[in-house]
């Protein structure tokens, strides 16, 4: 194959066939690129390195996945960005995980889990108060405004309160509500 | 502009640069099309059509939205299949209901609603049905199997004993749970 051709004008295709051969490039690498990010945000993809640690076991016995319905919540619901471009920018970010995953010794056993877990889990709290919570309030539509009657009358109350607030002084969903779907260590 | 020198090979550009060319078009095309088909899908959306209709304030009043921790199920997490492909055929299916909207009489009225509601209802269930509650199942991923201790035993049971007949003869989940976003209309 003679690669310097490429830097020349072609002398034998037209520039239309040159430009839909680009186009369908693009389109397929974009849904390449895309079903490859979404098939390693699956739960079971993030279990193949964290498939000794107690985090899935956690949220099954929570209320995210404890509930009798049998509804689910899976991990990329609260720890990846519901948006395209935060999505894509966790994404790369997280990537960094690999190299953790590869050079932490004993990483992927249940006591390295209790010993630093503390520390991922204020990781995990900084990410959702970077974004006001907004994984939670994903689902949770109806927490400040038109909440549900079903809702208790003293949450109501203080979600109202809450909600008044200015955004700056205004608490986030993790900064009362911890734990609810992984154990939140004390102290 | 000469239309017809697309049809004929460039001799000013590369044919890297025109096929980069077509890779951005290809790429922005995706990005801009996904984007319009999820900005589609919102609730937003469909109440744009649907805004004298009760559904919304229905979904708001049952499980699927009326619960205590202020979930709110949206309506694509229903009527629109999850995987990338059958997603894209739906949308293109569905894109007939804008020729219902600004063709048929009185359509956007809680009256025509009220008279229609049993055919309405029944053509979502048969979306349902054609691929086993696959959205029920999206969400409620621990009903078959894994069910936890929270579910009522009979829900257990008649769950499980469904779950071990022939995929042909199993039951799917809206042949016995109707009505759980929207009335089912009786008879």
């Amino acid at each position: 194959m003679n690669w310097r051709a490429l830097f020349k004008p072609s002398a034998k295709y037209s520039i239309l066939a040159l430009l839909v051969v680009g186009i369908v490039i693009g389109v397929v690498g974009y849904f390449a690129t895309q079903q490859t990010l979404h098939a390693t945000s699956t739960d079971a993809f993030c279990m193949s390195c964290h498939s000794n640690h107690s985090l899935k076991n956690e949220v099954l016995a929570s209320a995210h996945g404890g509930g009798k319905a049998g509804v689910t919540v899976q991990c990329q619901d609260c720890h990846l960005p519901h948006g395209p471009v935060d999505y894509l920018i966790k994404k790369i970010i997280v990537s960094k995980d690999l190299y953790g995953f590869l050079t932490i010794d004993g990483f992927n056993t249940q006591a390295w889990l209790d010993e630093n877990r503390k520390e991922q889990a204020d990781k995990a709290l900084a990410y959702f108060r970077g974004n006001d919570s907004a994984n939670c309030q994903h689902c949770h539509t109806r927490i400040y405004e038109n909440q549900p009657e079903t809702m208790k009358p003293m949450a109501v109350r203080m979600h109202t309160n809450n909600f008044k607030k200015d955004p700056e002084t205004r608490k986030t969903c993790v900064d009362c509500h911890k734990g609810v779907a992984h154990p939140y260590p004390k102290g």
